[in-house]
């Protein structure tokens, strides 16, 4: 399998017009072949009229078929991963135990988001029955279920080229609700992305599905994915990447004429609280924890623990000594892309020259993408006073708060911004002296770790990969991990008075899908008399 | 009971600065005692302060705290209903006996509320248990649920005193969920809306909560509610209304540095599918029956059917002439406000006036608040081609589209605008065969009604009040009623390796408070071994 780098909508193929674009190589330098050619206007509306009429047809499938859909596609994914994986190994320097890691996790959501399809539990069917007799006026049988949005637009993310990117959780979500989906390229890694999209619609044919449920489109900027949000059969869509372009689609989205959600997973500084039982009773092993967790994938997770706040003391100060040591001999790791890499060095520079910040570790880098950890210390006063402290530097840096006291720790937890995670290090009787400050964490991150690390995220029906802005454009309503992620991609409907047959089967009395449903307030898989 | 003009901010009152405007009586062509004050910009951010540091207490408190709470200010209105009517009739002309029905129905509402908070489900529970040997990597004891939002804003609506404004759907939904409220009052009924305030504020003392669990802010204009939106400790906002204010408040709480939901219900046309069968079986009562429906309330219903779709026939014919000659007998009725009745004879005659439009049935009215039904009837082609037809006239009139066939019927679902309900109408045996226009009408309403009218939304688990954009701003994901629309208020928090009594207790292993939980993907209300 080779990518040819046109763009794939429907069941064809667009390499006309549009400018063209190549792959490249961050650890050799050097561009990829073949050339990837930009997406036209033309192409755009042409994907988007395909989704649109394939929309109703998707809608009606049950979930059982849209199970076997992407398993279809998951099973594709798994027969061509050393060829999927040895393309991205190329576009994203990014190692192949951890990259075929991906492909694996990337298939466990599609089957995690078949067996909820499948199921039927998340359309949250509830019936309320009639009855003639009640005073003073009779109540209308009426039964309401989650029904899917219409074509979804998702952005593929340079951080996760399976994981988050053409088959990853957006696109696995809103296919697993009905919804067809436009994917735009991350141009990061275009020839993964063709693969996969190449995968996805074997999968497509082989179900008998309708041309339009899914297409692909590539561009080297940012034309492509505005035209996507503007377009008006568009309804939703879902984004992975930073702060300034999320906040962009998302203003364009609700700018609309009929405005859509574009949920978009943005920065997050992912804020660690290490209490000082935490230093007492563990501090090497909580120097290596850190150590791994702020240099996995050198720093470009979106759970990367940017943000350490502790008490200074003797031991604390001996603490991140030791820990500023590991990281500074740290060797020179490639980044992404040659972009990613210049803003790193550039943030980095700035952070170091802000009012009453301290580099701490720096290591040395050699190649045109290399990346080592660089990290800062400040006070918790100086942190509260300059907001830029507060944003994040994606890749393998952070900065350090010291604190006088728990009560500044308090201080800092309410001033940082909304991040998809906060973590409390503490030792084992002060865990549970801890309750005003994570119900301060609480309103401010999706998930709260405690004694843990916040990369590694779980994809389950528990996990939240959210938070608050700018961690997400919604506030953290929603998550982009999970079946949780389902109801993104859906609204209710209310059917009042209809007789049986009219109904979909979810709300039918006999209950032939066997789904729990909410019958008159009571949670049930019970037929309805 | 009798109002005396101030904004009620936490325990305080203030009538100090602001303009000064009156309630008007729409009967009686006169203005009402006394002066209310418009609040200030310190009074919006006295409210503000006050609900952000209520909003940490109001999370932590347990369901039945917040269920008793409700069912307290239900108990006050019923107790003061003969006060609360009195002053509503007098500020909107509305009868008595709806009066009192609304206020029954609000009552109804806030028990609902209180059930789902005591029950607890409405937190969608979801543990997923460590599991230590799990490869390549470990399993993570992980546990999320819904939590409060925060502080939330209410703009109360002029077309429903009671059930739609300060203890209307929209406050007792948030209160249920525990975030903090300050109601904007509508200048329409502001007497009613002191009365009813401060008969929730006697319910939070009554229950001990914190001072800011709810204020309520007087405004002759905009700029209370604008500040209140754009207010930074404000984490959303719910507003029925017109699509201009619903649409400028849902673009201010967008653009601001950290963008809020404004949860609008605006627009909404209703339209009815008339099917040759239902003429064919029943043109008396369905001539009835739309009458009563859409001159109920004179109109100023959000699911008044303002569009009635049906084939040419001279059956159809007959009925539309016997129901123009029913609408056109309809006596004068007074309308809310001036500037309603006002607008109301504005649009109908700008409509009156559009191409290929012609008046079906038109009353007279002699009072400066009095409206009677003006009808009108178009082509399928002529509605297609211009927009305006598509727009809401709030008040008791309607357009009448003729299809030459059921196809065009078809079309003319396709392009009708999002609706909070689409009613069908239809013979005895052609039900069955209308899917294509159901699923056509399940992507453009909330609530889909077969054979019977769209006025009269149930108060329910079940029940959906919300449609695609402009019935409303977030493109009908949720609803304005019944308990689907707790969610709006909320966002899922995750809890991660957390020790049990560090966890809410819908999350803790002996599940207290017997909710359902998704446990390892299992719906259960077991506890966790």
């Amino acid at each position: 399998m080779k990518p040819d780098g046109g763009s794939l909508i429907g069941f064809g193929s667009s390499g006309l017009g549009g400018g063209s674009f190549k792959a490249y190589d961050p650890a050799k330098n050097v561009a990829l072949e073949p050339s990837f050619t930009s997406a036209t206007a033309e192409d755009v509306d042409r994907a988007a009229q395909l989704a649109a009429a394939a929309a109703p047809a998707l809608a009606r499938l049950s979930g059982a078929t849209r199970g076997k859909f992407l398993r279809a596609i998951a099973a594709n994914l798994e027969a061509k991963v050393d060829d999927l994986v040895a393309r991205a190994m190329q576009e994203t320097a990014l190692p192949e135990a951890r990259l075929k890691g991906e492909v694996g996790r990337t298939d466990g959501q599609l089957r995690l988001y078949a067996e909820s399809a499948e199921r039927g539990d998340w359309v949250d069917a509830r019936i309320e029955t009639a009855n003639p007799d009640r005073k003073p006026l009779p109540k209308p049988d009426h039964r309401s279920m989650l029904r899917p949005l219409g074509p979804v637009v998702v952005f593929g993310s340079s951080n996760f080229p399976f994981a988050y990117s053409v088959a990853g959780g957006d696109t696995a979500s809103a296919l697993a609700v009905g919804c067809p989906v436009i994917v735009k390229a991350h141009p990061a890694h275009p020839g993964t992305s063709e693969l996969v999209g190449r995968l996805i619609l074997h999968a497509v044919r082989d179900c008998g599905l309708p041309e339009g449920t899914f297409s692909l489109l590539f561009d080297a900027g940012f034309e492509v994915g505005q035209a996507l949000v503007k377009h008006p059969v568009i309804k939703a869509a879902g984004f992975t990447g930073s702060v300034k372009a999320g906040r962009a689609l998302t203003d364009l989205g609700a700018a609309r004429p009929e405005p859509i959600p574009v949920y978009a997973e943005m920065g997050s500084v992912n804020p660690v609280f290490i209490l000082p039982g935490a230093i007492a009773e563990r501090a090497a092993a909580l120097v290596d924890g850190l150590h791994a967790s702020s240099t996995l994938g050198v720093g470009q997770f979106c759970t990367n623990p940017g943000l350490i706040v502790l008490q200074r003391s003797s031991a604390a100060e001996e603490f991140i000594k030791a820990l500023a040591a590991k990281l500074s001999a740290t060797p020179e790791s490639v980044m992404l892309t040659p972009g990613i890499a210049k803003t790193y060095a550039a943030n980095t520079a700035i952070r170091g020259k802000q009012a009453g910040v301290k580099v701490i570790a720096q290591g040395q880098t050699a190649g045109m993408c290399g990346a080592t950890p660089v990290w800062f210390e400040t006070s918790a006063l100086t942190f509260a006073g300059n907001h830029a402290l507060s944003e994040e530097i994606f890749g393998p840096s952070s900065l350090v708060v010291w604190c006088k006291d728990r009560a500044e720790m308090l201080q800092v937890a309410g001033v940082v911004e909304g991040s998809l995670t906060a973590t409390l290090q503490t030792g084992a009787t002060e865990a549970k002296e801890q309750a005003d400050l994570i119900e301060v964490l609480a309103t401010k991150a999706g998930r709260l770790v405690l004694n843990g690390y916040p990369t590694g995220v779980e994809v389950s029906h528990a996990i939240v990969h959210g938070g608050p802005y700018p961690a997400t454009s919604d506030g953290g309503r929603t998550t982009s991990v999970g079946t949780r992620a389902l109801g993104r991609w859906a609204r209710p409907v209310c059917y009042q008075s209809f007789s049986d047959e009219l109904l979909p089967a979810e709300l039918q009395n006999a209950n032939p899908l066997k789904v729990h449903r909410l019958v008159n307030g009571e949670l049930t898989k019970a037929l309805v008399a």
